[in-house]
């Protein structure tokens, strides 16, 4: 048996303030060390704030920026590996990212939101391309993914059939859909056989409400922990032995039909 | 705006008794009609019962069998639709089907559980061959499947991709896994935009513990209708407004990438 303490900041933040953000992300680190996790997920363009219009332009940086070097000393400092989401400048396109910082100085890992919800999001990003991005952490294989990605089946099911143990979903969930925190991110676990880490931010922000209702959802369907709409560093464990068992009970890989499944791979 | 009102049969009946089931058949079809119902389902196998072993197989009858010719006489005469459980012979193949029988006199439909669950069923069934089968009802398009093919969430996506506005789900769905009837179906719903009739047996059978817990989901993600664990007929209504305002509030179809989804077609 292994145990991954897993810490989840439930946090809007201060949006438009980087340095803030930055200080935050350290604090909470620290705290997350302190209590014994080995991972920190922050929300959904933590670094920056979502209701940004152009300034999530402006306030872009490379995978390795400098806000990424800063994350990065935070998490050697700490011994605590560190996924965040924030907006990636790669030439003229802006990408909602999320970035994945291993405690151990090996070289990070970035995801780019493949869904991107609504006109807002479509007129700021361009949708990323890649569909199983992963990264490995204490034996566990780490799955990366943003907010509205997770509400498509498929787009799970594919980090199932890649080996996924934890998916790590930073979001920007809003009003009214707290069913996709309660009822969808639970049954995405359970239908899959993993663990599933989906951190909201929280609060108004511009036009949107965030919901926060923060979890970790296990491969038995329940949220082994789940926070309200208050700001929070939520705890929770990541345990081996309940995801072994439970996919012993749920074969779910082992009785599909993928043969069946043709028509998911064509246009609508 | 237009209201398909459905009734819900959630009841083992007498195992092994296909004369008593349906004369339990044709009570409750005129009771739905009573009810204003344009539509009676049934759960899995209720034609025979679940936990029959060979006798499954004695008591397989073609899908133009005399069980069948019955069932068509009860849905003409109440003017219901009537979809239900059998075990379907073809030669030497036993299947594990649901038929629908329209109340017109046209022909019936006959859809075979693709996913067979454990070795019970796999010992006494072949699996179907087909994704989905479809039928019309006043308007709207019918899809059936049975129990654990609404478990992965390719095989109900193909389903919304084809259009299918109401799911039909025969099931046998056992204790301990409350949670797909309460958590897995009404997410569903939810992310194909459709309604979804899950009607399961109830009460013990063998060596099986049945759940009961039917329910008519929504494309908002509720329960519109719920059972407990009594036998029961329970009524609720397919409306074409909530459906169509889902589709417009959530265009998962629209908002697919396909592309992206390749590795769910191929082997695990």
């Amino acid at each position: 048996m292994s145990v991954l303490r897993t810490a989840l900041l439930q946090s809007s933040g201060r949006p438009g303030d980087p340095a803030a953000q930055l200080a935050a992300l350290g604090d909470a680190a620290r705290r997350a060390a302190d209590a014994g996790a080995r991972l920190l997920v922050c929300p959904e363009l933590f670094l920056t704030g979502y209701a940004l219009d152009e300034d999530l332009h402006r306030l872009a940086e490379p995978a390795d920026g400098p806000s990424a070097r800063a994350v990065a000393r935070t998490a050697r400092e700490t011994g605590v590996a560190i996924a965040y989401g924030y907006p990636e400048r790669d030439g003229e396109q802006v990408y909602n990212a999320v970035q994945f910082v291993p405690a151990d100085s090996a070289p990070a890992t970035t995801y780019r939101k493949a869904h991107l919800y609504g006109d807002y999001e479509r007129r700021w990003f361009t949708p990323g391309t890649d569909t199983v991005v992963q990264a490995r952490l204490d034996g566990l294989t780490v799955g990366l993914m943003v907010c509205y990605d997770v509400e498509f089946p498929e787009f799970v099911r594919a980090h199932a059939l890649a080996g996924t143990d934890l998916l790590l979903v930073p979001t920007a969930q809003l009003h009214p859909y707290e069913f996709v925190a309660e009822s969808l991110v639970p049954v995405r676990a359970f239908e899959n056989q993993m663990y599933l880490a989906y951190v909201n931010r929280t609060g108004p922000e511009g036009e949107w409400d965030f919901v926060g209702r923060s979890c970790l959802a296990g491969p038995d369907g329940t949220a082994r922990a789940r926070a309200g709409r208050a700001e929070e560093l939520l705890l929770a464990d990541v345990d081996t032995d309940l995801l072994a068992a439970g996919r012993d009970r749920n074969p779910y890989l082992a009785d599909r039909r993928p043969e069946l499944y043709g028509a998911l791979t064509g246009r609508a």
